[in-house]
């Protein structure tokens, strides 16, 4: 099977991908019976480009595309992605534009376009499936498409791909994770006694914190995580402004740490479960004191876990090392492979 | 579709299974369009018992099986198991029978006969997976049927469906596992102060321990799922024998307690890797002092973990909370809805 992609968003991710694609190209094409093109790229710097022959990710790679451009911009485009993903004779449309944590859109409005002419999604962008999983993928169904998000969470960490492939015939009660690596890597500095400034400012110089770092320490990509979480996994129907993210922020972050008890490690920590009552599920991002027993204390900052709860193999965790762009990147290839199979 | 089992062995995990299917019965007919039913079963104590009609689960359940008996006793096949394998219309065997960390038998000719007579195989034994995995893999394919393992490490974790399904052109460079429960109960339990008689006085107590403890103890069985481990998920092709098992037993664990600085905790610890000069694949099982900076020194003795070092992922590491028979018999219920799937 042969897969043309339209790439929305190229930044490092993106880079990532084609360079995975490049390296695994043998192995894809032998092992999985899959090959790949892009048939255009549509960045905030170069527009919308659509290739006038589809390139290899190699060929990205090799001329470290845009820098060497291959295709050129197609103006009377510019400013209508919409039209653009409609039009395009892509199969799949890769959704690796910026998160917006309050909205999802416009990639929401991307991922509709797309699905609704016919065409498989797989995104990283983790704002769609937060606000409008249902919605999506219904429309995906619909049009019968796959609509796939392994990276939203947890970077490639098989998490969607494993409850769907690997938990047959179980329920998922609840999870409790710890999903953004910038607010416990920081924590983890001001635990070795660096203060929150100094911390985050470590972190931004490592690439892990952006510059406004607040959705990661006011809790915003956790809650958007839940969200998704809860929703796929959990059959939920709720949105990243129904969990609860009481006590973040720097100023608690600050206070948290002055009350720990010894022994004590403070994480922001995802809880999601579901009322043996009433059925609903609820979910929040916290801090939280973990004592020592408690395995997730003793991760580093930027490890990223999940454990699942399950009615057939009880407690279930996956934990990342150290993730990037690479893992991310590596998610968007399962979920490519993934479509060649079905 | 509809399978028809065949157990050879029907134990605690036999049983557990039997209550899964009982109470999923309508999950897997609903979700997965799967339903089952019991051909016979071979257990020591009855002998093979070959049912006039095929049962349900439910019926195995609610009978207590063997106590309230279905069907009789097959005198003529007793002591060849083998015959009726063979003769057997069911579509799946499974093979509960205990392992036999020397050599694998009887279990692996159940299975070749089971295999070569078009019957799919799903086994909780590991001991077959240990010495005979390429060959019978080569006389699956031969016959077009699955033979599959997911309960032989880790209980029903999903290692080898994860691996399958969720981790496409990656491979897989070695893996470190806390794999053996009784050992790190054992070892936890010293921790705690107490001899290392008391500690598996206390494991057999609470059924984690059999009564002769020194396949645990001694790093057979650690070195069967290395084997199991190396030889599926690295295209490896060693056997038990091969791993080595250096310092291990009664008095290394009570030279090592001693011998632990502040702060290190004692694991039985289960290490692969593949060189890079030979390409040679190396596993071991040891006992490890584990710094309190790795978290595998703060998982309890009940809880089971394998990291992988991938190329895609980098470490990917899952954990299994306290098992027993029923997440055994999780994973030959996610093994059956493979075979339904494929």
């Amino acid at each position: 099977m042969h897969l043309r992609l339209l790439s929305l968003g190229f930044g490092n991710v993106g880079r990532a991908l084609a360079a995975m694609l490049a390296a695994k190209a043998d192995e894809l094409r032998d092992r999985h019976d899959l090959t790949l093109s892009f048939t255009g790229i549509v960045t905030r710097s170069t527009g919308p480009v659509i290739f006038e022959e589809d390139v290899s990710a190699a060929h990205l790679v090799e001329t470290a595309w845009p820098d060497g451009r291959v295709g050129a911009p197609v103006p009377p485009l510019l400013g209508d992605v919409l039209a653009l993903i409609r039009q395009s004779p892509a199969d799949v449309v890769l959704e690796l534009t910026p998160l917006n944590p309050h909205s999802g859109q416009p990639a929401i409005d991307h991922i509709r376009a797309a699905l609704a002419t016919g065409k498989h999604v797989v995104t990283a962008n983790k704002g769609p499936i937060a606000y409008a999983y249902r919605e999506l993928r219904a429309l995906a169904r619909e049009h019968g498409v796959a609509l796939r998000f392994e990276s939203t969470v947890m970077d490639g960490t098989p998490l969607f791909g494993m409850a769907e492939a690997c938990l047959p015939a179980t329920t998922i009660h609840g999870f409790r994770g710890l999903l953004n690596s910038t607010s416990n890597y920081v924590l983890g500095r001001m635990a070795a006694g660096e203060t929150l400034e100094q911390a985050v400012a470590g972190a931004q110089r490592l690439g892990i914190a952006e510059a406004d770092p607040s959705n990661d320490l006011e809790g915003w990509d956790g809650a958007v995580k839940a969200t998704v979480l809860a929703n796929v996994l959990m059959d939920a129907d709720i949105r990243p402004g129904d969990v609860d993210r009481s006590g973040l922020g720097a100023e608690a972050m600050r206070a948290a740490r002055t009350a720990l008890a010894p022994g004590e490690t403070l994480k922001q920590l995802v809880v999601a479960g579901r009322s043996d009552s009433t059925g609903v599920t609820r979910a929040s991002v916290r801090l939280a004191a973990l004592p020592p027993s408690d395995f997730f204390a003793h991760l580093s900052g930027s490890e990223t876990a999940l454990m699942l709860r399950t009615d057939t193999m009880q407690d279930l965790t996956l934990i990342e090392g150290e993730g990037g762009p690479g893992q991310t990147a590596f998610g968007l290839v399962a979920d490519l492979v993934a479509i060649a199979r079905a």
